[in-house]
């Protein structure tokens, strides 16, 4: 999936930070780098640091100015270290991924990275519609260049693959069946009863404990077999013979 | 706002990715930082990238074996950067970020994150309860470490800021510490083995299967000194004394 947004680097000072963006850019998908007035372009430190993502660097456009830069797009946000409440409309990079997906299709975007020590100027800002901020620490916004690019390209990632890719662990059979799971429930009290574990006292308690527990593991036929396995193998009315194995 | 979260790096091989981490996690606000058997620390590197997070650093524990660095912690994600979904159950950062929320209250956290290029072996995501893993573009996973961990922070510090996330069910004893479920599963393969459950061609699958399942299961402490009373009541080399009840 190749996300068509432009990240721009205004005038970076650090070679490191510009492979270090590269890098960052390809995880995410995002390949159009644009670099305004680097300090040193191109350097071994930058392709060093983008290890692997050398195409995003043979391929960044340089530039003397940022209009040149942005001159194409539609929508062009900014980035700021400072919450400019007043004078800018801020949003976060969540709404900033949103705000953008929602004009690709017809607009060529760019996410313009002011220098390291002094951020955007005004005039640079001036020239985005809309700010985007990440929510640092308070007492200690120092984020670095390259993790704000990592930060802002996740949020456009995971915006296009919609909100979660959380994938439940892939089962090698079916869950175990309500029956199934009585079936060990019944098993497991039977053997512990035998083992004087459960005594008329508790019990009740207990076999709701064993069941909300098991119950939270949602185990699958094989996991139930194992069970099954060790219960019978643990069950004192059973002699025990060696070398059985799981069912 | 401080996110009692703890990171822990297993045997990092490239000091500038321990100064890295120490400056991202302090951006989004976290400070507790663990180092396994780091490769060279303290390191001037280190030094150098943390650029203001030295405090970071400075109290970071170092220690020889992950045990011993997440051994008080009731629930521990590991990262990798392969979806092993056959093998574990995998959520993303934004899952990983709620579910961590709402453990935080009663729990110690630990975000486990392994070598630089073999990542997490399989013993030590055998001690982690879930995966997380970072959607990356599958033809260009090579995500930097410390990018990582800024990426986590900052779905921690997401979460934190966003609104309030639906507890899960209200537990009477806080989650089982990494240490308690190690000597839970150690106990029930000494009992397995003497009742010849366990034998050496299955046992290493086995171990794995079991531990995935308890670990799904997420149990308290409570629900281990169960689990315990059993395995010790089945245990065929005590000798089953009659009305034993739960430890």
């Amino acid at each position: 999936m190749e996300i068509p947004v432009r990240i721009v680097l205004v005038e970076p000072t650090h070679p490191g930070n510009i492979g270090a963006t590269a890098r960052a850019m390809k995880t995410m998908g995002l390949s159009d780098l644009a670099l305004v007035a680097p300090k040193h372009f191109p350097s071994e430190e930058a392709t060093a640091r983008a290890s692997g993502a050398d195409d995003v660097l043979g391929n960044a456009a340089v530039t003397a100015t940022l209009p040149e830069a942005i001159g194409d797009c539609g929508y062009v946000i900014g980035a700021s270290a400072r919450l400019r409440g007043s004078k800018w409309p801020v949003i976060d990079p969540r709404s900033c991924a949103e705000s953008i997906w929602r004009r690709l299709a017809d607009n060529r975007v760019a996410l313009v990275m002011g220098p390291e020590h002094s951020g955007l100027n005004n005039q640079d800002l001036g020239r985005c519609q809309e700010i985007v901020h990440i929510p640092t620490n308070p007492e200690f916004g120092s984020l670095n260049l390259a993790m704000a690019v990592q930060v802002l390209c996740y949020e456009l990632r995971m915006c296009r693959l919609g909100s979660s890719v959380a994938a439940e662990e892939t089962r090698a059979a079916p869950l175990a069946s309500a029956e199934e799971l009585e079936g060990f429930h019944e098993h497991l009290e039977r053997v512990l009863a035998a083992a004087g574990f459960l005594h008329p006292v508790h019990q009740k308690q207990l076999r709701l404990k064993l069941r909300r527990l098991f119950h939270r593991a949602r185990p699958d036929r094989n996991e139930i077999n194992i069970l099954r396995g060790i219960v019978a193998a643990l069950d004192p009315a059973a002699g025990h013979t060696e070398g059985r194995g799981p069912a």
